[in-house]
């Protein structure tokens, strides 16, 4: 009987976190949430870096493995606990395996850094009191519909990203669209029918609904007061 | 006995594709590369686009498995042939897989923005006629600096990225490592004595010498006039 507890060292909130939280109910593992006090810079300070040298949230810890980078962390918790939960790399198939690697890939590589950007223009940065940029939103927004015009028409083809079951690929998604719902450009989303309809099914998830709960902006705000 | 033949398609010059092309190498992996016109702009219009539909090279086949972004067709080759040539991913131990997945997502999260646009800057921009934004470069280098700082610190501890032993992690930096050393900004790598040493080694791979004779500019340059 194993005695360690999963640790995460982060915010409930960070999207990168989101990440792997979503992972461990996907699963239904147990873990504790540490909290990183990232307004006062605790990320860039030891002992934090001893867990992630580039001192960014979050870190893991899973007895003596230690880890760093959500992506990794999430696909880690899916090859250990493969037959517990919902099966998010289909390792039991070769082709089906590689269609979702290939997904999460282009979430990683034509998907996050116009997300990120919007992101930090129309969420975190408002937060800190700035306001947005408007050119670059609207560089971002085209870039981001761009891509997300692929998706529309791979969603018009099978009911996720990688086929007609839901993997690690749509997962990887969740925690940006999430907030950019709550911005005016939610219509990157609800434009687009598919893409819409994807969101709808994800998102309504038991496992996302958990997840989300700690994602409330308004709650994080009132607390700063 | 499979007749299937994989078909690479790109070019043995492009990063991406070199990074599929290592991957066979260093499986022994006999191939077929089909080359892209991508200066005709062939990689934005069918029939390409119904192998990547985002337009960019490579673009994989093996048999009836389709795949695109080079590192989801990198693990596939490195899955579908585990017990031939290099052990790329480690996926017999739960551990060090782990740790290779964190310094490949490290590849993808930390070095490949700044890389991508000191390569364009540096390489791909005067090759088409234009001259580097030494203000842009500067930034990079910096950013690029930090994370090989972090790099340096680790390879001063273990031989590779993931420990002692060279992984797919190491192999994912290969393409653009080669060609920054072909700059004036080689001194990212040859100022920082761990990584100059890591270079070397990872750089005189029997794969690294096979693949990197497709990618000479200069004879790129000469078929061009
Ligand atoms: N690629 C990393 C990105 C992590 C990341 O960007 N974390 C953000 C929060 S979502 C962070 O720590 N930001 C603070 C900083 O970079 O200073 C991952 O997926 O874990
Ligand atoms: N994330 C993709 C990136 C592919 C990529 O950027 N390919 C470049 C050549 S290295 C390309 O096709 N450039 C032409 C273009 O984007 O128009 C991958 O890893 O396969």
């Amino acid at each position: 009987m194993s005695t360690t507890t999963i640790k995460v060292h982060g915010m409930a909130l960070a999207t990168c976190t989101a990440r792997v939280l979503l992972c461990l109910s996907e699963k239904g593992l147990d873990y504790e949430l540490v909290p990183v006090d990232v307004a006062a810079g605790a990320h860039k300070q030891q002992p934090y870096l001893s867990l992630n040298p580039f001192g960014q949230i979050p870190a893991f810890e899973d007895g003596d493995i230690k880890l760093f980078e959500s992506r990794a962390i999430s696909k880690y918790l899916a090859v250990k606990h493969k037959d517990t939960g919902t099966d998010l790399l289909r390792s039991g198939c070769l082709k089906e395996s590689a269609i979702v690697e290939t997904w999460m890939e282009v979430e990683a590589h034509q998907f996050n850094a116009p997300m990120r950007t919007l992101i930090h223009q129309l969420i975190l940065g408002p937060l800190r009191g700035s306001v947005p940029d408007e050119k670059i939103v609207e560089t971002e927004v085209d870039k981001l519909g761009k891509v997300l015009d692929v998706y529309e028409q791979r969603l018009s083809q099978t009911k996720y990203l990688a086929g007609d079951f839901y993997s690690m690929a749509d997962l990887y998604h969740i925690p940006s669209l999430f907030y950019i719902m709550k911005t005016p450009k939610a219509s990157v989303v609800t434009g687009r029918p598919c893409i819409h309809a994807w969101w709808n099914d994800i998102s309504s998830r038991p496992a996302t609904i958990e997840v989300s709960q700690g994602m409330a902006l308004d709650k994080f705000l009132s607390q700063k007061k």
